[in-house]
């Protein structure tokens, strides 16, 4: 059997979760833990209590709707988030919520039973903009970090994560980790790059993850006046670090076809028109789907950095910022999501993601997939990111396909 | 005749106008217009009295002792400045003004009356950190610039100069401009360079001030996520920065021998590690005692400018900081200060200012020139600034004999 599903309401629905927290940009201020993110959270656990779900909200806020189903086989876990960034888009996010609460609409529409429990969850804080590290309630669900941990998080304004939690009434009793065996892992999201568009794909199947590799770098040379001092007496940081980052954008090209390589951020002391860079610090983030590739992108960054600092004579030092393995997809979830897709007749792409999502830490806990939506232009993160009607449709299509694959029907269900 | 210049009282005069703004860290923090700036001046002020000078402030707050001379024939002006930097040096600034004041209290205790008047001032805002430009107050002086514009200026609190210059009482009557005819200008100050002390020189003879240019340059991309974006569909501002400042690095080795190219401030907009660099703004700075060279590296980085704009698919945007000519010093002040060091038999060598002095704006209204001393390490505008007592004094004494020819001893003077 091949689910429709309906594209009015879907789009209804969108629209209407992108009415909480909209910005005069068009797009949505509806950072984790605020007014806006209560509001959304409210009107959400409204639609799982109109489909009579038995609903959960854990210690980090996460809230779980259950469908039961004809067996106690581990349950099918579908879901995305629905924080935003500052001034971000309306997609990202919350076309994963909503295309999961339709597929369980069409379920209940068309009566039918799965074999295996169906839950829709709702994630707390994927986007990290005001809590670090992103996709921290995954986490903690995952068992890779502890509650306490981060309950004691802060945002910029030294407001601990538990207090901003408890503030808007979403600290649960349910512990934060898996209730009960899970099957498996779906998530349908934005592409946030530009392939499925420019490859003119309806659909995205997700076969993994890359893996990232984020460091910083810091070089300390010596302050000096830039007009007194010869160029063979300088000791100039500033120069170090543009030797790396040009490095560094040359890197991907000498490795993986899939290899990104990008300098995000760079601070100088003391950061005036005529005193030679003393210090300077920046960042750098690595991804590719192969971790070997990773730790080889790595080792070639220390080595321009240690061959900068040496031409330079300024000291460096090296601190990693964050480091995360590569995510496989199990291949019976891809294989589900492939076969919607066919059966639906889209022309589908399969590719890694190059961004970390819930799914990450989801498939520590289960087989996992995910679905991919066209992103035009490849835009995320902002008002400008944007997804067709049609494209969400057929991506929202492949999805609840691919999670009725995963479900089963049950036999003598009315759909059966 | 040649003066010597009393080594204990000079040395002792350098450590008291020391105590004024001194910090724990054995620097000064004397800002220009501060109270700490107010001591030094009334200080200042008690050794023209001592030394019965005729007094003037003027309304940029210069402040000028007069001594007259046999004849009314333009006068031979003498000084420095003493403000220093946030976190100073003893030297920049004071070490001219001590050695001035030195000369004058020699000529007094020797009875020499001079043929010319002499003039020793202490100019406003040398340094230029609190209100820009520096060198502001001798600017205006040469007529380059208005007493008006110049008390608009503000600070980073935004208090404006003349409400500074008025709170520490230094706002004086007499007109910001030359009262009466002058012959010369003669500036001790430190080098701030390595080239005395790496060749074992005694003293400088400064033939001349550096022309500089310093511009700023935008480059505009995308801002874009670091993960998603493959690296040829980018454009990173970062990146086309870069690049720019490893040519500016490279610059000096194919002009003069004396050029210095140096980028000292950058700033990346949305600044973090997984967004592509959308907005970077940097600045540099190119110095060499030859225009034409001067002009022609300003070509070249706008050459490196466009391709590494080009190449990154990124807008540029270029914006002139401050452009100002090279100075040639008149050759008979130059030859006063070369035959002073000879009589005294110190092994000096002839140099180009690479800093810019208040000399580059008195050389636009009378003959200048200038007397460098040894800058340990070539360092200043911190507390390691450092000259030796004994490269101190060879300086002033250098300095002193210079004025005394540029000044000339009176027929019938004492010791004449």
């Amino acid at each position: 059997m091949v689910l429709d599903i309906d594209r009015d309401r879907f789009v209804e629905t969108m629209k209407r979760q992108a009415e909480i927290g909209a910005n005069e940009n068009g797009g949505l201020d509806r950072l984790t833990l605020t007014d806006a993110d209560r509001e959304v959270r409210d009107w959400f656990r409204d639609q799982l209590d109109a489909l009579d779900l038995d609903v959960r909200v854990d210690e980090m806020g996460n809230t779980f709707g259950r469908r039961p189903g004809a067996s106690d086989d581990g349950a099918v876990l579908l879901g995305s988030h629905l924080d935003s960034q500052p001034n971000g888009g309306i997609y990202d996010g919350p076309l994963g919520v909503v295309a999961a609460l339709e597929f369980l609409r069409t379920l209940e529409d068309e009566g039918i039973e799965t074999e295996r429990p169906v839950e829709i969850v709702n994630w707390t804080n994927e986007e990290g903009s005001r809590f670090q590290p992103a996709m921290m309630a995954s986490e903690v669900w995952a068992g890779k970090t502890s509650v306490e941990a981060a309950y004691e998080t802060t945002d910029g304004d030294g407001v601990r994560f538990v207090d901003a939690l408890e503030r808007i009434g979403y600290r649960g009793d349910t512990p934060a980790e898996p209730q009960g065996p899970y099957d498996s892992y779906l998530e349908l999201h934005v592409e946030q790059g530009p392939f499925l568009e420019r490859g003119g794909h309806d659909v995205g199947v997700v076969t993994g993850i890359v893996g990232l590799q984020w460091g910083e770098i810091t070089f300390h040379g010596e302050a000096n006046h830039t007009g007194t001092t010869p160029m063979q007496y300088r000791n100039d940081a500033l120069v170090a670090a543009s030797d790396v980052i040009t490095g560094i954008r040359r890197l991907p090209g000498t490795l993986g076809d899939r290899t990104v390589a990008t300098t995000g951020d760079i601070d100088v002391e003391p950061g005036s028109i005529n005193i030679i860079p003393e210090e300077v610090r920046f960042t750098f983030d690595v991804r590719d789907p192969d971790d070997d590739v990773i730790a080889e992108g790595l080792e070639r960054i220390k080595a321009e950095m240690r061959a900068a600092a040496e031409r330079e004579g300024v000291d460096w030092e090296y601190e990693e910022r964050m480091s995360a393995a590569s995510v496989d997809f199990a291949d019976r979830c891809v294989s589900a999501v492939r076969e919607a897709a066919a059966d639906l007749s889209y022309d589908a792409r399969e590719m890694v993601s190059g961004a970390g999502h819930d799914a990450t830490h989801a498939a520590s806990v289960c087989d996992t997939a995910m679905v991919f939506a066209v992103s035009e232009g490849g835009k995320s993160h902002t008002p400008d990111e944007y997804t067709s009607w049609d494209d969400c449709h057929a991506a929202a299509e492949t999805y609840a396909n691919a999670a009725l694959r995963l479900a089963g029907v049950a036999d003598g269900s009315e759909s059966a």
